[in-house]
């Protein structure tokens, strides 16, 4: 495998992220970004013969700004750089969930990943949430002069990105502490005392550099903290990685990050990182141990260890009015709380942060919920709607006005439309699992009205006559005026963007019916179940006798769709094993998904001629997320091997 | 002329700009920017006769980011256009020191400068400085449909380039106001109630939407600002560009803006600019009259109007320990308060904001000057220094520490040395205008025992026997080892670059004799004349055979320079006008400069072929401000035509 993949390690909640791992100019110090800052990256190490200098390749071509100054120096002649990059082949990568350690001749690198469990803000410590919420990330530099007769330099640094804040060096720092900053926000920090902090036109300039004072020249975008180690020893620099973003961060409604209770400046946090580097070191080494699962193949662990650490980059615990506010963007698009991506994150959510889960439901119910009506296509907004939810809460630190998302437009059928039948799907099964793993009975309490209005609705968008009802939606909201719903999917042709019929809905819908039955009593709980049967008659109804159900149900869409299937995981991780039997009261489903899956995964169907799976057969756009879900549905649940 | 030159629109003290006039994307809401902020600016109008849209021509090519989400859309479809630019000859531009007005068809927006008078934060009312140091940029948008027979819709929006923080619809002002806003920081509204705010993937995309709640669409990079015109109506609409970055903004040491003293949001500073627009207005067309001096000529007044409101885009009113701390950054380069161009802009604040030039001196004094040694060219440092200040107070938010500049170097001889006489000269002459032109005696007392510091500390940068001074500097400061000091021509080869013997520097040192003679008592203030006088002899004595004062005297450079003359604007300015006589005590040196102007004032000298001043007849760059002072000193002083 090509070990040059960059790797997001983050802290929780601080949107941010330390990343590395691409050539060139492709890591870096990333704030509030919905990719890689892009900044060169300087870790390297003085050759043992010679002046020169060998990095690791995580920088561009290293240009020198002196000549926006002086316009009349000769910039076309050209010095041998004394700079230059480990061979591919000498460079060592160990990359696990706990940690990410480079190793090339005489040096090595090793970023922790420390927190991986967010504790609740309203309910543990203070000084818990100081030591999990502190922005930033910790790097063990270990420089081996051992074997050598001489003195070798060795460094750590990066040339921050344009921004209107400069780059400097952090003066104000206490005794045996050295940092270089970009503004107030981003940061490199050590407490090895001896340690030089420098700036510099560039990290060649800097190496080039004979005279300390100069290691302060302010103009310098290029900043480089520098560790001398003496001929025949060995030694280890702890560095911290920090991020800052203070004050109010939000537009719509004002907040700010969790972490500033705890931490005032920037150095607060490297010091207080430093501090406590041991801590997070050994939590890092335990986590590596606690994720490396022997029932998980390889690729697993590498795809586990790879996206907890970037979730958590998209991760802010924001501070609303002293409550917390838990924030997950949606990676380059950075819209706040997807609902249909919130389901999907739910799994890890609940295993790991519970409380964020609830967090977010309450915060869907408290200001992202609307009522609507609802529409036969083609006709008008005359019949009763009922509850949902938003497709999410804003963007790229915009809070979005109460009852709207950023995402959803009126009056379309296709991206950018609504997915009001699914967001209210997502939040049934998504209280439902909150509560199935939690026991939070007082929450159960505080919303059962809540699940009993999406009971209605969901009724509701299936018939507005009881007895024409077939358990799966067949209504679209009046949020779409003529148009029409879509679903997660939503820039997938009708096969799964169309919500109204599809059984990649149908199922979820069937689920969320059983989670109802479940949650409910009395005649609700009855009558769900009702609605849960008759969603399974119809789906399996649908069966045609190529094997197969067609992704949109009695229209003229005949696409073959794999999501088919996605909707068994709730009944599944509800422990309700004997709904997915195939002889139980859902044995007619749970057959009939079985038959279409055999149907569907071929090639030219839902598979493509490299075995990848095809979401549909009818469409090329692809989520992972969603295709691990279905694997693990098809393994788990189907018997797929 | 070209009229579509970009001009920078500023607030007072708020390094912003609403920047616009170059076509294509170069305009737009600069915060705390080196330049424009290289943004789309939309202002248009719906055609008469068919639902087609003319805008002014500030946009590039109109790029919709839809693609980004719905990878399936077919985006190499071609549709035609409905927006397009007016044609150059309909673009109507009037530009004066008050105002930018835009006409073209039927539509105008006319741009206010308004405040031209920074008010001492010190001793003047609150409402005073709310008023000038609010952060906005007002602009009258009219919409003439007198003529049409059909309603109209008109448009004044932008796309902010991107930042972490989105481009957002501002839902949460009063009644009557509507804005878009990139997160908390630029902004542009109206108090406009009918207006409709509205945000797309393009100008294009809003004004397409055919249905309403869709202007909220939250993903739009696009915003417009949408005013719709009845029939037979001719409409003024009130616009507010506002800017604000709130909290701690520096890094070195902690500052906020001054302006949040007064602010607490960029709502607060759209609503008061827009409450007090009037006021605003009338004070820039009086500006406008008052900077139409009959004695100028059109260039004189075009960058007498250009200059201004450019200017103050690069001030800063920030707030250290609730005292003022006025920066004005360097253009491009952001350095705060480079001292030798607070030389240069003295003559314009002593006009206009006299408080800020007390304010950069002190702030030189406290926290921005050293005492050094001095060495003879290629001795040692054993000579006794003394006083002098740094090129600098930091760069680009970064306050740099005491004692030191951003961009001063050690052991250099050129671009990025120290400058360390001439900034020492630049406290003299500047402390002596400011004295000079407010007859501030409570700062003088004060300031008494630093003039007397800066006099001794040029005797010994002359020479350490008195007996063999000569008026001019001879010495080195140790702050450049074994190296020499340069001017502020940092860039320029020896004839302007180096310090030691310069000319340029010489006539300066003999203005700062006179200076101190003026302000200093008994003994002092006579060998402060000796030295005067003996800086003018040697000068003078130096004046060639070929009529010329090589540029560093004594030494092996025989350029010719014409900022030989500059320094003669301070006793002309301090009112000295028998210093400058030809007939008076200093005749040998009035007389030998004008020789020397007559000799280099020639093509292949000092002039180029198309009669431009060439600040040295050895090198080829230029600063456009130090030719004005040398053409003013010429002209009003040496009599040249």
């Amino acid at each position: 495998m090509n070990k040059f993949f960059n790797a997001f390690h983050s802290p929780l909640g601080a949107h941010s992220s330390f990343t590395l791992g691409c050539k060139g100019k492709s890591g870096g110090l990333g704030l509030e970004m919905g990719g890689p800052a892009c900044e060169d990256i300087y870790i390297g190490i003085e050759n043992i013969d010679n002046k020169n200098y060998k990095l690791f390749p995580f920088y561009a071509g290293d240009v020198d700004e002196s000549y926006r100054y002086d316009h009349d120096s000769d910039s076309s002649a050209v010095k041998e750089s004394i700079i230059s990059s480990f061979n591919d082949s000498e460079i060592i990568r160990e990359f696990n969930t706990g940690y990410d350690k480079w190793t090339a001749e005489d040096i090595s690198f090793n970023i922790f990943s420390a927190p991986v469990v967010a504790p609740d803000p309203i309910t543990s410590s203070s000084d818990e949430q100081k030591f999990a919420y502190c922005p930033a990330v910790i790097v063990e530099f270990t420089v081996d002069n051992s074997k050598s007769s001489k003195n070798r330099r060795a460094f750590f640094g990066y040339a921050p990105k344009n921004s209107t804040d400069s780059l400097n060096i952090m003066h104000n720092l206490p005794e045996g502490y050295k940092g270089i900053a970009r503004g107030r926000n981003t940061g490199i920090f050590t407490d090895e005392k001896l340690a030089i902090a420098s700036q510099g036109f560039s990290a060649e300039g800097i190496l080039s550099e004979t005279i300390l004072e100069n290691y302060n020249f302010g103009l310098g975008p290029a900043g480089l903290l520098i560790f001398d180690v003496e001929a025949g020893k060995k030694k280890t620099f702890n560095i911290s990685v920090a991020f800052f973003r203070d004050g109010i961060v939000t537009s719509g409604e004002d907040t700010s990050y969790w972490y500033t209770k705890f931490f005032k400046s920037i150095s607060e946090v490297a010091i207080y990182s430093l501090y406590k580097f041991e801590d997070y070191k050994s939590l890092a080494l335990n986590i590596a141990k606690e994720f490396d699962a022997p029932h998980l193949n390889d690729a697993q662990k590498f795809q586990l260890a790879h996206s907890i650490r970037s979730y958590f980059g998209s991760t802010q615990l924001l501070n609303w009015d002293n409550y917390p506010f838990w924030v997950v963007n949606e990676g380059e698009y950075r819209m706040m709380n997807t609902f249909d991506l919130t389901v999907d994150q739910l799994f890890f959510e609940l295993q790991q942060n519970p409380w964020t889960v609830k967090n977010e439901l309450d915060m869907f119910v408290s200001r992202y919920s609307y009522t609507d009506k609802l529409h036969f296509p083609g006709e008008d907004n005359i019949h009763e709607g009922g509850l949902s939810f938003t497709h999410d809460m804003g963007r790229e630190n915009h809070i979005s006005r109460a009852q709207f998302s950023t995402y959803e437009q009126f009056g379309l059928t296709g991206c950018f439309s609504h997915m009001t039948h699914e967001q209210l799907i997502n939040w049934v099964l998504c209280g439902a699992a909150y509560y199935n793993k939690t026991d939070d009975k007082r929450w159960l309490l505080r919303n059962l009205s809540i699940f009993n209005m999406c009971f209605k609705s969901m009724l509701n968008r299936d018939n507005p006559d009881p007895s024409k009802r077939n358990g799966i939606m067949g209504l679209d909201s009046s949020r779409t005026l003529k148009g029409a719903e879509i679903t997660t999917y939503d820039s997938l042709d009708q096969s799964l963007g169309q919500s109204r019929n599809n059984v990649y809905m149908a199922v979820k819908s069937w689920a969320s019916y059983l989670a109802l039955a479940d949650i409910l009593d009395g005649e609700d709980s009855s009558l769900a179940l009702e609605q849960a049967k008759k969603a399974a008659d119809t789906i399996s109804g649908f069966l045609n006798k190529d094997g197969y159900i067609p992704a949109i149900m009695g229209e003229n869409c005949d696409s073959k769709i794999i999501p088919a299937i996605e909707g068994l995981i709730f009944p599944h991780y509800f422990g309700m094993e004997n709904v997915l039997n195939e002889d139980g009261i859902y044995g007619n489903l749970i057959k009939s998904l079985k038959t279409h899956l055999n149907t569907v995964l071929k090639k030219g169907i839902c598979l493509y001629d490299d075995n990848g799976w095809k979401l549909s057969s009818s469409a090329d756009n692809s989520w992972l997320s969603k295709i691990y879900l279905c694997q693990y549905v098809a393994r788990e649940i189907m018997g797929v091997k």
